[in-house]
């Protein structure tokens, strides 16, 4: 049978019809009618779920492109502070390299920030600081309105990477006094992979470089966006822009609050299946990081063999994820994102807890059940 | 009757439905066998129309991201020389101008290319050459072979936009010597936006700039493509990938020298069209410069209302295009790449005779007719 894998890892995520269906138009002139209409919707809808009435634009490139468009348009020449406790926090901070002046305040990947080193840091006269909102290589999930605060009270710009929280989990932009935001199309969202769309606030188009990069230009963007019908300065992926509006009317229907605490009891669902077997958390909270709400990482204990549990997985038609860079075989992780319910979590931990078995781990009791009982 | 125009602009053009379908799929890992097999096919068919054995990689993101990609990794603090005589030159410029040093060689749009200056820039020193092979702004064939041997023999980087060439035109990136060359997905293939690939030559890569751009960093792109399976090293647009890849086994299946040719008979037929209508084609050629394979662009004439026109064709369910910036209302431009044939060319061309009536202007005799002569 050819069907594709049951995706259950933290993007990209299954697709529901609706979303896929809409790819199939013939092209259309983006510089058209309809096209403008798609673009309103897009923003109209996305403006709810960042919690903003910042300017807002779709851009052709999946996340990392609207990472680099975060930091280009706004950090080139200036002095960065960038929070890392994981690997995408890690990447901001890398890119951030291309175009200013640095200083990493590394954590232990799944431990908390390093707030009192954001604090100096910012004493010191950092411009912007980056940090991710929700860490899926650990699974944790970063404080962002006390980081926007204290950025705020030091009047440096906050750059927040929403990919994978957007859509997913509580995000007010607006009320937490984030300058940029963006996300990614095929995480909470359940869109297809390639675009991304980035919010900018008043003060960050203030901070607007002088050189920043072209393709990602948003000065250019706010140009285009602002013309009838809306446009976007380049080409668009339109069949890519289709299936967003589509999943975002999907979205808006649902509404913020219950698409919101659906994402949270399937958090709460996968992480009483991970208490029942017995295993730990990977990640370390405190009184202000919490548990992600669209992907939960685990600890491999010594002895499991986590290749075997994610081959026996596999082996059953569903894909979670390992660990990235040297967590590799340390931690498994578990996508709880987008379009995903019931039916899904309980075959991916269903499949996870005979997976467990096969690696080498007796479960204490049924994380099945457990679950069952979160979601019922 | 909701039908989408079609569109007769140089690009996005229409897709075969096969094309469309592949981005029904569900979403798939994209690290994994099955999504390296797709890059990989993509790779394989593109080499040939590029006619290169160079590295070549597919970014996730437009025609204009392919040009910045070239320019910001091999060109940074560097000195360009940017060879112009329409829209998308003029880009290279402006895109060079974020990166290096630039010399724009500007001639008037439509007209030949600044080979003279280029000869001197070269004596000057310059180290990095850009022009547009087929400039569908103004319908002019720009001469790749002679701008490449230039260069060469000058020790210049040669960076080639084939974006509306590779696939509808002879492309010969290996023998004419062109170092980094790149196409756009909507364009002669066929293909949804949103895609485009670029040819790397080992010279280039001994170029490559330590201050690139992030998500188009060629460097990054080399390295993923060289793990099994192919990936690339930011989350791809999937969905794109499977279309592009659909499109290119067309293209495969046709052959490179047959959908050259059936391009250059739609071309023809366009042209004699223009000729029986009594219009002057806009751009000047000379020995070197020829008119576009993929795209023609025609002089209207004063008292003719341009825009009433295109209003009469789309009234007909076509697109043509107009003239960008200062040539607006100057010209028309019919679009004539990628999957269409005869048909599609005659009810453009058939609508346009039409439009041609409705805007003041007496037609000589029938381009229509003319036009099947050459497509029989």
């Amino acid at each position: 049978m050819e069907k594709e894998n049951l995706l259950m890892i933290p993007g990209p995520v299954p697709m529901p019809e609706r979303v896929r269906y809409a790819m199939l138009r013939q092209a259309i002139n983006h510089r058209g009618a309809e096209f403008g209409a798609v673009y309103a919707d897009i923003v109209r809808v996305l403006r709810l779920y960042f919690g903003t009435t910042n300017d807002l634009f779709v851009l052709s490139g999946s996340g990392t492109a609207a990472m680099e468009a975060a930091i280009g348009n706004f950090g080139a020449g200036r002095k960065i502070v960038s929070l890392v406790n994981g690997k995408f926090g890690e990447r901001l901070g890398k890119i951030g390299q291309r175009y200013g002046t640095v200083q990493v305040l590394n954590s232990e990947w799944g431990t908390p920030l390093d707030l009192a080193g954001l604090e100096k840091a910012l004493a010191g006269g950092a411009e912007l600081v980056t940090f991710v909102h929700n860490e899926t290589s650990t699974g944790i999930r970063n404080p962002a309105a006390e980081i926007a605060k204290m950025a705020k009270k030091a009047g440096a710009l906050v750059i927040m990477d929403g990919i994978t929280s957007i859509g997913g989990d509580e995000v007010k932009v607006d009320n937490w006094g984030v300058d940029v935001a963006f996300m990614g199309s095929q995480k909470c969202f359940a869109a297809p992979a390639g675009l991304s769309a980035i919010s900018v606030s008043k003060k960050a188009w203030d901070m607007l470089s002088e050189r920043r990069p072209y393709y990602l230009d948003l000065a250019a963007y706010r140009k285009s966006a602002s013309s009838t019908p809306m446009e976007t300065p380049y080409t668009p992926a339109v069949a890519l822009f289709l299936a967003l509006r589509e999943a975002l009317l999907i979205a808006e229907a649902e509404g913020v609050e219950a698409r919101i605490a659906r994402h949270r009891k399937m958090a709460d669902a996968v992480r009483a299946a991970v208490g029942a077997w017995g295993l730990p958390m990977f990640p370390k909270t405190d009184a202000l990081h919490a548990y992600s709400n669209t992907a939960t990482a685990v600890s491999v204990p010594a002895g499991v063999a986590e290749k075997e549990l994610r081959t026996a997985v596999k082996g059953l038609g569903i894909e979670i994820a390992g660990g990235q860079d040297h967590l590799k075989g340390k931690i498994f992780r578990i996508g709880h994102m987008g379009a995903v319910g019931a039916p899904e979590i309980l075959a991916a931990l269903a499949a996870t807890e005979y997976g467990l078995g096969k690696a080498g781990w007796t479960v204490k009791a049924s994380g099945v059940a457990a679950a069952a009982g979160k979601l019922a």
